[in-house]
C-alpha cells in the first residue's frame, strides 16, 4: 500500500498547492533554474535553454523533435513518420516492413501533410483576451474570446505567412494567454526510417512497459525553398550512454494533462467519456484485426490503423484505471472545496470569481446529455475516413471562408487555414477497403448509440443499412488530389454542383452536425472554459504562484534522471542493451526481428545501451523530444512511457512514473553496423 | 430529475427493509398471495400456482419455457432454441435463415446438449448445511459446504437418476439453502422455429427497445423413452391478446441478480469485472463482425455468436451504466453502514455475525488482484471453443472422478456429471475457422491482459504466437464425437496417451487453470459466500421478513399488470401489432422481413397484438417464461426487457423496468397464416 498513500500524498500536494518535486512540464518562460542547478548541480541558464529551444522541434501532427545537423537534419521517433512512411509506400514498395534508406539527399521524400514547428517567440496576450471578454459568460464569452484569439493570431503573422504560424495558446485553463510564434517548415522531407519490426519490437504487448528493446527512431530533413534548411545552432549528437542517476532534460511538446480540472470534470471521464471511447475503441480494434488477416494487402493496411488505435487505447484503459484508484476523484473533491472556502471567506475574491464550480458542475451534466451525439457527429464523424474529411473540409471552408475571420469555426481562421489547406492538398494514398471498414464502422455506431429512431440516423442513413451506405460513399473521387484542388479553388458554387457521393453525403448531413458541435461547445465548452479561467485565477489569488500548467502541446522543458523504479520486490535496471534483444526474440510476430537483425547479430556490440528509463516527466506528444544531458547534447529521444506513466495525465507519481527513450549510442551502433549509413553518422557528429 | 429521485427512494427501501411494490421474483414457497389478490382482485392461490409450477419448464442451458400441450409440447423463445436451430444446420441446410418447420411429430430432431427440467418438490437442507459448515470460515467453509451438497444431491436422486435431477440451491446469498428435485427431460427435440429476420426483426438496434416487432418464439417437444411425453396438466393457451391494466403473472427462472450485495461488491464490479469485460466483449464483437463479412459462410457463423455476444454486451452497458448514476452505490454503502450499526448495537446479534462487511471489503480486494488470471486462465478459458471444452471436460472428468465425491470440483460431483457428459458426446457440428477465430482471441487475449512476461503466458504459448498456436490446435481430433465418447469411456490412461495436440495442451496448461481457480475460490469466493452468509441472517435478524431471494435461476413468479411507461414527454403504449413491423421494416438488414412475411402480407390481420410491455420484474434466464393471466391461461412468451431494465440487475424501478413479450395472439396468427401450421394450433387449442 506504499504505493497508493504516496499517490495519495502526491495528490494532494499537486491539488492544493502546485508541486515542486521533479515533477513538471516548465514553459519556457518558466523554467526553474535554480531549484534544478542546486539539486542537480548543473549550470543551467537562460542561454542554455533558449539554444535548445531553437533546436526543439513540434510536428503540427502531435510529436516532437530536434534538429540535430547544420542541414536541417531532425531526429525523431519512428512512430511519428509512421504515417508518412505509410502514405509514402504502396502495395508494391512497403517502407513499412523494409525501411526507408537514403544514399543521399536527393532520394529523401517529401512527407504529405506534415509541417515542423520551431518557437522563436513568446508574447503574454491575456491582457488582450480578459478585455475582449470582460464581463461576457457562457456563450458570448466563448465567441468573444475567438474572435479575439482570430484577429491576434492574424495580424502577429501578417505578411510572414509563409514562414511562420502564429498560435494563442491557453495557459493553466484559461489563466493566461500567449502568443506562440513558430518559424514552420511546411517540406519536410523523409531521411531515414528502420523497419516497423525494429521500431516497435514487441508490439502492442510492451508497448508502454520496460525493459524495453524498441529502436524506435527516424531522421526528417527541413526544406525550405526547395532546399535543406540552415541549422548551423543544432543541438549537438552525443553517441555515448549516460549512467544512472545522471540529470536529463526532455524540451518537447507534451500533448495534454488533466491535473488542473475539478472533481466533477474527472468524474465524467470517468463515467461516460472513457468508457464510450473504450467500448467502441475496442471494437473497431477488432475489426481492424480480423481485416487484417484477410489478405497480405489487408495486413499492410491494418498494420496503420491498429498501431495507433492500440497505443491509444492501451493509454485510455491506464488513464481509466487511474481515475477508478481508491482516493483519487475524492482527494481533488477535497482540494476543489479548500479552495472554494478560501474564494468564500475572501469577499473581494468571492465578488470577483463567483461560483464557477457550479458552473462547472451544470457544464459536466450537459456534457453527460450531448457527449455521445457530439461524439459521433462531430468530434469523431468519419472515423478517420479521408474522404469523409476531404468532403467535410470542402464544404465548410467554402462556408466558413464566406464569414469574417471573427466568427468563423476556429479551425478555418484566416491564420489557420494555411495548414488546412496542405492537409486537404497534399496526396496521399486513399485505400478504399479501409475507407469502406472506418464508414461502416461509424455509421453502425451513428445508429446504435443514437439508437435507431433518432432523427439524426433516418438523416444520416436514410433507408440504407450502414454497410450500404459505407459502400455508396467510397465510390466517392475525392481520392483523386486534382478533383480536390478544383473544389477547393471552385468554392461553395463547384462544391453545391458537384455530383460526388461524400459531397453529397455532408452537404446533406453537416447541418446536424454543425448544430450538435455548436449545442456543446455553446453548453458544454463555453462555461467549462469559463468557469476553468475563473477557478485558475482563484487558484493564484489564493496559493500564489501557479507552478506549471497542464500540458497542451506547447514547448515543454521537463528535468529529471536516469532511473529505474521498484516494481514490487524487482527493481527495474534503467538501461536495456542488444543483448537483451536477442534473448526476447522468438521469431513470432510482435517478438520478431527484422532480417537485417538477424544477418548483422555478429557485427553488433551486444553491451551497447539501448533503451532507457528516465524519471522525466511527460505525456503523449513527447514522443521524438530531444533526451538531453546538463550540457545540451541529445543522449536519447523519448518514444514512451512505462505503464505507471499513464495515471500521468491526472497525476505524477514520482516513485513510479517513467520516461523511456531510445539512445543514440544505440542509433549511431545500429546506423553504423547495421543500416550502412555512415553518412549519416558522420553528418551528426561534424560541428 | 423526478426519475432519479424516485429511483434511489426506491433503492434505500428495497436495500434496507426489502421492498413488497410489484417488485420481486417470488419462490414457489412464498407466494404473496394475498397482496396480490387483494391489489389485482385475483383469486391466486396455493392449487393455481402448483398448475403452474408443474408445467413451468427450465431449459437448463439458460432459459425458462412451459407445457402448452397434452403431448409435452414446449413454448419457448426462439433465442432460446438459436442454439439448437445452429447446431442442426449446415451449410446446405440454414434453419436460422429459412425456419425449421415439420409436417408431423417424426420430422422434430433431438436438440444436442438439451436438457428441460421441471420442478416437482422443495426440501428445506438449511439445517443440514449449517450444520456441515458450523464454526468454518473461509477456504474450509467452502470445503465442507461443497461436500455437503455434493452429498445431499447424490441420496436425494439415488435410483432416479435416469428421470431426475437433484440440486441444492442457495437463497439470500446463503441465507438458505434449497434442495430442488426436478424431473428432468433429455431428449428434447424442436418442433418449431421461425426465421431469424422474424424472431429477432431489429436486431442488436432494438434489442432492449420497445416498441418492438419480434416473433421471438419457437416450439420444442419433450420426449420420454423415445416418445412424446404425457404432460395431461399442461397450461392452457389462450390466442386472445390481454387488455392495458390486466394483471399478468410470469412464471420462470431469472438467472441472477445483485439487489443484496454491499457497496464494495457493486464497487468491484463497477471498477474493474465490468470494464474489462466491455472491453474484451468489444473486441471480440469487432473480429466476429469483420468475419460475417468474409462469405456467406462466415456470415452464417458470425450470426450464431454475435447474437449471444452483443446480447450480452448491451447488457452489460446498461449494468454498467446503472451503477455509474449518481447515487446508487452511495445508497447501497448507508444501507450497508445502517444494518451494521444495528448488528453492531445487539451484542447477541454481533456476537453471531461478526464483522461480515469487513471480510467482505478484503475479499473485494482480493477479487481486484486475482481477476484478469482467473478470466483468462479459467472461468473464459477458451473462450468457447468447442475443442477446448471438450478436451478440458475429458481431462477434468477423469481427474476428478477419481476422487471422492466431496472433493471434487462442483461441476464434477456424481449428481451433476450426467449433464457434463451429454454436454460432451451429443454431437454438435465444429467450424474449424469459428475455433480458431475463438482461440486466437483468447491466446492473444492472455498475453495482453497478463503481459508477454507472465509465467503464464510462457506457460500457455511457448514460443508461438496466439495466431500459430491457435492454428495448431483446430488440428485436433475431439469433433469427433466417437473419439470423445473412447476417451471418456478410457480415462486417464486413455486420455494421457492421447496424440491431440488439444489433448496435449490442456494436460500441459490445466494445472495452472486450477491453481487460480483454487486460489480464487479460497481467497475470493468462500470468504464472499460466508461473509454474504452472515450478512443475510443478520438482515433477517433485524428487519424480519426477507422479501424475495436475489435471482439464481430457479422458479420464480413475478406478478404485474400490462403497461407501457412515460419516456420523458412520451408515452409509451403497452402493445406493437403486425402494421407496425411493416411500418418498420427498410429492406435493410435488421430491418429486413423474411421473405414469407412479404409474400404474405395480405393474409395477416395488421391489427394483431404483437409484442406487449407489462411491469413484471424479470431478468435474464427469464426468456420463455409463460406470461400468464389471472386465470393461468398463456397469453405470452416473456422475450426481453426495455432499456430501462437493464439497471434491473441491482434495483427494480417500478416506473420504467418493463418486462417485453410476444403475444399468443401473435403467434397464432402466425402459425395460421404465414407457416401453415394449422397442426401445431390445432393441438394448442385441444383441452
Amino acid at each position: 500500500m506504499a504505493l497508493k498513500q504516496l499517490l495519495l500524498a502526491n495528490l494532494f500536494v499537486c491539488l492544493a498547492v502546485p508541486a515542486f518535486a521533479d515533477e513538471g512540464m516548465w514553459t519556457p518562460d518558466n523554467f526553474p533554474f535554480d531549484k534544478v542547478n542546486q539539486k542537480y548541480s548543473t549550470h543551467l541558464d537562460q542561454q542554455w535553454l533558449d539554444h535548445v529551444q531553437a533546436s526543439a522541434v513540434r510536428l503540427a501532427g502531435g510529436c516532437s523533435a530536434s534538429v540535430v545537423s547544420s542541414n536541417g537534419l531532425v531526429l525523431t521517433n519512428h512512430h511519428c513518420v509512421e504515417g508518412c512512411v505509410r502514405n509514402l509506400s504502396s502495395p508494391d514498395s512497403d517502407y513499412a516492413k523494409d525501411g526507408f534508406f537514403t544514399d543521399s539527399m536527393s532520394d529523401e521524400k517529401q512527407c504529405p501533410g506534415m509541417q515542423a514547428e520551431i518557437l522563436e517567440k513568446i508574447t503574454d496576450v491575456t491582457g488582450k483576451l480578459r478585455e475582449a471578454t470582460s464581463g461576457k459568460t457562457g456563450e458570448a464569452y466563448g465567441d468573444a474570446r475567438n474572435a479575439a484569439i482570430a484577429a491576434i493570431e492574424k495580424d502577429a503573422c501578417a505578411g510572414r505567412e509563409r514562414t511562420h504560424r502564429c498560435q494563442v495558446i491557453s495557459f493553466y485553463r484559461g489563466g493566461s494567454y500567449r502568443l506562440y510564434d513558430y518559424r514552420k517548415y511546411t517540406d519536410v522531407r523523409l531521411a531515414f526510417a528502420v523497419e516497423y519490426d525494429a521500431a516497435f519490437f514487441g508490439g502492442d504487448p510492451d508497448n508502454f512497459n520496460f525493459p524495453r528493446y524498441d529502436l524506435d527512431f527516424s531522421f526528417l530533413r527541413l526544406y525550405d525553398n526547395g532546399a535543406p534548411a540552415k541549422t548551423p545552432n543544432h543541438l549537438k549528437w552525443n553517441p555515448s550512454a549516460p549512467k544512472a542517476g545522471d540529470p536529463v532534460i526532455v524540451a518537447g511538446n507534451p500533448g495534454g494533462t488533466d491535473r488542473l480540472l475539478t472533481a466533477a470534470q474527472l468524474e465524467s471521464l470517468r463515467d461516460f467519456v472513457q468508457p464510450l471511447s473504450l467500448v467502441l475503441g475496442s471494437e473497431l480494434r477488432g475489426r481492424w484485426t480480423r481485416f487484417g488477416e484477410e489478405s497480405p494487402e489487408h495486413a499492410r493496411l491494418a498494420e496503420r490503423e491498429l498501431f495507433g488505435l492500440e497505443n491509444g487505447l492501451k493509454a485510455q484503459r491506464g488513464e481509466h484505471e487511474a481515475l477508478l484508484q481508491a482516493g483519487v476523484i475524492e482527494s481533488r473533491r477535497a482540494a476543489d472545496a479548500e479552495l472554494k472556502r478560501h474564494v468564500d471567506a475572501d469577499p473581494k475574491l468571492r465578488a470577483r470569481v463567483g461560483d464557477p464550480w457550479k458552473q462547472m458542475d451544470d457544464a459536466q451534466r450537459a456534457r453527460a446529455a450531448l457527449y455521445k451525439p457530439f461524439y459521433l457527429l462531430e468530434a469523431r464523424a468519419g472515423y478517420g475516413s479521408a474522404l469523409y474529411r476531404y468532403a467535410r473540409t470542402l464544404v465548410r471552408a467554402a462556408e466558413e471562408k464566406a464569414k469574417p475571420n471573427g466568427e468563423r469555426l476556429r479551425e478555418y481562421t484566416d491564420a489557420r487555414l494555411p495548414l488546412v489547406e496542405k492537409g486537404l492538398l497534399d496526396r496521399i494514398p486513399v485505400a478504399t477497403d479501409s475507407e469502406e471498414l472506418k464508414l461502416e464502422f461509424w455509421l453502425t455506431k451513428l445508429r446504435e448509440e443514437l439508437t435507431a429512431d433518432a432523427p439524426e440516423t433516418a438523416l444520416y442513413l436514410g433507408s440504407d443499412s450502414p454497410q450500404q451506405l459505407a459502400a455508396a460513399l467510397t465510390r466517392s473521387k475525392l481520392a483523386d488530389a486534382k478533383l480536390r484542388r478544383s473544389l477547393w479553388d471552385g468554392g461553395l458554387a463547384a462544391i453545391k454542383g458537384s455530383d460526388d457521393p461524400m459531397i453529397r453525403f455532408v452537404l446533406r448531413t453537416d447541418g446536424a452536425s454543425r448544430a450538435i458541435r455548436s449545442k456543446y461547445e455553446t453548453q458544454v465548452d463555453d462555461p467549462t472554459d469559463d468557469a476553468g479561467e475563473r477557478i485558475a485565477s482563484a487558484r493564484v489569488a489564493v496559493y500564489g504562484e501557479q507552478g506549471y500548467p497542464d500540458a497542451n502541446f506547447s514547448l515543454r522543458f521537463s528535468y529529471g534522471t536516469i532511473r529505474g523504479w521498484t516494481e514490487g520486490d524487482r527493481n527495474i535496471a534503467p538501461f536495456t542493451t542488444f543483448a537483451g534483444l536477442y534473448r526476447r526474440a522468438t521469431g513470432a510476430d510482435p517478438f520478431r526481428l527484422a532480417p537485417r537483425w538477424v544477418e548483422d547479430r555478429g557485427r553488433i556490440d551486444p553491451d551497447t545501451v539501448f533503451d532507457m528509463s528516465s524519471d522525466n516527466d511527460i505525456i503523449g506528444g513527447n514522443s521524438g523530444s530531444p533526451l538531453l544531458n546538463a550540457k545540451g547534447e541529445v543522449i536519447g529521444a523519448i518514444f514512451d512511457g512505462n505503464i505507471h506513466s499513464l495515471g500521468g495525465t491526472y497525476f505524477f507519481d514520482s516513485q513510479m512514473n517513467r520516461a523511456v527513450s531510445v539512445s543514440t549510442a544505440a542509433m549511431t551502433e545500429a546506423l553504423n553496423k547495421v543500416y550502412g549509413q555512415q553518412r549519416l553518422v558522420a553528418e551528426l557528429m561534424s560541428p
